[in-house]
């Protein structure tokens, strides 16, 4: 039996984030063009080195059209 | 057929904090006791005021001893 620590809040948004620019085939730029954000920013939010405020993960959220928890939640198991 | 806009999710944040304090009794001193927050902050954030950051958002829910999830979920229905 393995307990393992949930992954602090800012990384699973980093894992979570990164993992759906990919899916869609999005580079750091077009993300950000979406967001409304900048492209370093999104960078940076991307190795977990921003606490981003609630009103950013909403943006982002809105730019892959889902919902905030979405890109909250733990990432699946493979 | 009604279909409402999702609150945005800070104000949404704040309503469940508010929600949860209540139901544990506990005072806006309390609560950032717990957190380790400034009560001040608590009240802003109950407000609706702040941007408030992942961290902060994992403090409170750790405070709470809940996931941050159930901090951003839509209020339930009554």
């Amino acid at each position: 039996m393995s307990i393992e620590a949930p992954l602090p809040l800012r990384y699973r948004f980093a894992a979570q984030m990164l993992r759906l620019r990919v899916a869609r085939g999005w580079s750091q730029e077009e993300l950000a063009s979406r967001a409304g954000l900048h492209r370093n920013y999104i960078g940076q939010v991307e190795r977990g080195n921003v606490n981003l405020g609630l009103d950013n993960v909403e943006r982002i959220a809105q730019a892959f059209e889902v919902s905030a928890l979405t890109l909250l939640s733990e990432p699946g198991s493979p």
